[in-house]
């Protein structure tokens, strides 16, 4: 079982995918939001890439919730922002959510040649590494980065992902994901995510709720993936 | 003072380095041979990416070595193996190098549109760090890699060139370059270099010497800089 990790969406290599799980993560926020919508009940998300594009699907449904952000901050005429605290059990609950980030959409639909698309943040992490070990094929671990950039946050998730299933698995790792196990291990409990330069902005918009809310391991136990356009619980 | 790091050759982007300070780093080892050779007194170095380029330049000039590798190992009627035990001082000596490589010469080359482009690794770490202290600009450090892949070798490199700078200047480091500073400090002395699927092909081929002279630090107190096709010491 090999893991790679690629540090931002810019970087993804279609071809590389084929046959293997990819792992999406934008730990602040969109992974980590899309995993609390869907355990507070919603029906699905689907994610798109513009605004325009999510606008024109509500039209052509009839139904949903809009949400996302623009700059961390919510988009002019949408029901939601990108934030987990707005994906609440009684917003949410038998609802569609139609949702446009900058980083994280572009990250989960560039993986389309996948064979497995799994969403991964902090708080569903331990539930993700128990469907890989299940799954038990080559993964790699998409970072969605911000602004095409490598982001720290995003590459301890990585870490932390690559570690729990490192004490159940025999793995061969990439250069880069031996990096990012060895990063996790030596910051504790994520504390190096605060050089982030997006935990900085998230800060500047003082988000701290969010924050402390999106490294907090493991409280939700569901695990979403994308197929045919929509993220879900499939199973 | 801005410092971001490119983590392989693949990922150059020429546009970015307008105005900038280049370092190129592969500490396996061409960054590591060529310091080593001009500081055993080669005249200068040619990097070139190709076998015949190198060859066709020999014929062109009437004299030079020959040197590099193909997979780590000398090219079939070269002078000169990528090794810096090859460039010593009776062997180089006024001698004008005519060097390819996998990835090093590659990251050389990709970096022509920086204002400075220099020639880093641990050998020679220090100096290149005061030269970069004088000269007062943003940096891209790039990291040649290994076959387009992110090498933890080079990256520690990285992050103990940076960490150096840190002492002196007050610097705006990205994210990836925090990481790679990061990763230096938890990394006492180059040991997490071991995890590097680059050092291991070196144990396969047996260059052990090879291993311990490249991580050995500031052992060279030269700044080569690549100029015009050229690299040598220009002052």
């Amino acid at each position: 079982m090999k893991i790679d990790v690629v540090i931002s969406a810019k970087y993804i290599e279609e071809e590389n995918l084929r046959g293997k799980a990819a792992v999406i993560i934008d730990t602040l926020r969109a992974t980590s939001t899309i995993s609390t919508a869907l355990n507070n009940g919603a029906k699905e998300v689907i994610p798109v890439l513009t605004i325009e594009e999510a606008v024109a699907i509500r039209e052509n449904i009839g139904t949903g919730l809009l949400g996302g952000e623009r700059k961390g901050l919510k988009i002019d005429g949408f029901n939601l922002s990108n934030s987990p605290q707005d994906y609440k059990r009684e917003t949410v609950d038998g609802k569609i959510i139609i949702f446009t980030t900058t980083n994280g959409t572009r990250a989960i639909r560039g993986a389309k040649h996948a064979e497995d698309i799994i969403i991964a943040s902090v708080i569903n992490g331990k539930s993700v590494s128990e469907e890989l070990i299940k799954l038990n094929k080559d993964i790699v671990i998409i970072n969605a980065g911000t602004y095409d950039q490598f982001s720290i946050d995003d590459f301890l998730t990585a870490g932390y992902i690559i570690d729990m299933i490192s004490e159940k698995k025999d793995l061969e790792l990439t250069d880069i994901a031996k990096t990012a196990q060895f990063m996790y291990k030596s910051s504790k409990d994520f504390s190096f995510a605060e050089n982030a330069a997006h935990y900085k902005r998230m800060i500047e918009i003082e988000q701290f709720e969010d924050l402390k809310y999106c490294f907090s391991k493991d409280i939700i136990n569901i695990v979403p993936r994308y197929k045919d356009g929509i993220i879900k619980l499939w199973n």
